[in-house]
């Protein structure tokens, strides 16, 4: 086994008050049967013993000093690195010092997988607008991750997959108004071309299959429902076609993701936000994973947010924790057999 | 029972080298065990003989004179109105004769179903380049029926629906890039107003609850990424409230179609094409209908198109048409005890 491999995943807590930290005990309480690869969590072994037991989980957690105790203590007890931090759970109520120990624990968790003392990131939940409060500069934690890792944050290209599909939305937070002009085809094909070598590297495909929707309705039906499809999309596919990327498409965005459909591409890429989220959402809403490709880390995130209505409350669904930790793990895998 | 429960639904057949005939003989060869409403064919009795035995069932076939005639045929055989029509089954090679006998049956079907005589209009599926050849000048079935029962086509409202969806998009067929223009508060009101009566006398729901989308990701986050949400989506939410109409949002479309959240309401309105149409086919592709709102008649559809590429090959799944038949039927017993 390589070093990369029986490196711990360093997962970070998420903003304290939602519901990251009962969902990091929780997954490390179902470890066995979930069969889940070593982690440590980056935070306050007080907090997450409290939320443990909020959660009404029997959970053992150990404060540890450095990464390389956190396989061996997996076993019996959590693994928390900067455990002695002081911080109590109260779940619900999102507050400045809770933000501080989220910003932290991020920003040690992300550290430790840059420098390789951990194997992969997976991110916890947070709220963009508390971190903000206490001098986090980014948008999100994506950017926050491609910085430290001295990629553009263009190039951090996020994909949602679930146990039924993945998508990788080409434009994200943007107004729909402004998506068609934002469509070019340079954008298509440097995602495409990351996304490309992601799924070779980090998920063993040899030639990956990427289809790629059209914008508009029935992908435009040969230009009688906007041009986009003819003067932008299409072009972009051959000229991937041209450097041997297995690209597809327009397709008519209706149809990609029906059952039948789906068995013919490994990877779709969406012209914005909800064509990708929609169908991932409506299929896999429990366990869908944001992970961000491009980068030389490993980072995924349970793809949904902190949800402090519900925290403390028993309510929360680690559907999609347990699937950024095995996704992590597995690219882990992945990356180490292609080192080899 | 009422003479509009008893009335037979009216089949149309749909362009016969399409996928139509053959799921019509389909359907009546499962007609016990789905459970299905008796209905009549319009067409040629030799056609679907063929395409029964094309299909390999053994379909009994016979010509009537009257719709009064086919509930009592229905048990023993598929009644066919103006059966003898002398045509041939050839299905995947549409022809101007073929043509023109798609659009008989469909003006047959239609009329029978305008004037009592059949309780509910099914419509196969046409190719609206091959009909266009031969004289029919609407855009699609759907302002062909409108227009046969003096509706104007913009009142006559598509919904798309499954076993767990039912969706209605508010503009259809015009490009993205057009979509945010032609959202107006007049529009959202004058269709969920359609769309609530018809969830009440089609569907037997006394308080239809009806979600409608955001336009832009996040439905737009409080104004960040968009304003139709605030500007247009919410006032036209608020004077449907003020109607004491049951409509929430804007909702933001990623999280509206995942499982939990679709039982919190009857039928979703969505801004544009693949907003309604993504989610209805990753989830329920084989069974989806399209049924038309707003129509004095009951019309529906099974949400597929001609398939002429594998008509008459066994390959067709008949799920779609045995939902739009049961479909058309339920809602015509719903309509009678409304009208009782």
């Amino acid at each position: 086994m390589s070093a990369a491999q029986s490196a711990p995943l360093a997962l970070s807590l998420g903003d304290p008050a939602g519901i990251g930290p009962e969902l990091i005990v929780e997954a490390w309480a179902r470890r066995n049967t979930e069969a889940l690869p070593p982690f440590l969590a980056v935070g306050s072994a007080r907090l997450l013993r409290q939320a443990a037991e909020a959660r009404g989980l029997a959970v053992q957690v150990v404060a540890i000093d450095n990464p390389g105790d956190a396989a061996s203590a997996f076993g019996d007890a959590l693994p928390v690195l900067h455990g002695d931090e002081e911080a109590d759970y109260a779940p619900g109520t999102p507050t400045e010092a809770g933000a501080r120990l989220a910003m932290a624990s991020l920003q040690i968790a992300t550290r430790l997988t840059v420098e390789g003392q951990c194997s992969a990131l997976v991110t916890g939940p947070i709220a963009k607008s508390e971190l903000a409060k206490v001098g986090f500069i980014f948008p999100g934690q994506t950017e926050f991750v491609a910085d430290a890792c001295g990629i553009a944050a263009e190039d951090a290209v996020m994909m949602l997959a679930g146990p039924q599909l993945r998508t990788v939305p080409l434009t994200v937070h943007c107004a729909l108004a402004e998506v068609p002009g934002r469509i070019t085809i340079d954008l298509i094909c440097r995602r495409a071309r990351i996304v490309h070598a992601a799924m070779q590297r980090d998920f063993g495909l040899a030639t990956p299959r990427i289809a790629i929707c059209g914008l508009n309705p029935h992908a435009g039906e040969s230009g009688r429902m906007g041009r986009e499809e003819i003067e932008t999309i299409a072009p972009a596919i051959a000229r991937l076609q041209s450097e041997g990327i297995g690209a597809t498409g327009p397709h008519p965005a209706d149809s990609l993701f029906a059952p039948h459909a789906r068995d013919g591409y490994d990877v779709a890429i969406a012209m914005y936000h909800d064509q990708a989220l929609v169908p991932i959402k409506a299929l896999d809403f429990d366990s869908g994973v944001n992970m961000t490709l491009g980068l030389p880390i490993i980072r995924t995130s349970p793809d949904h947010g902190t949800a402090f209505a519900i925290a403390g409350q028993r309510l929360a669904h680690a559907g999609a924790t347990l699937a950024a930790i095995r996704m992590a793990g597995e690219t882990a895998v992945w990356r180490a057999k292609a080192a080899a």
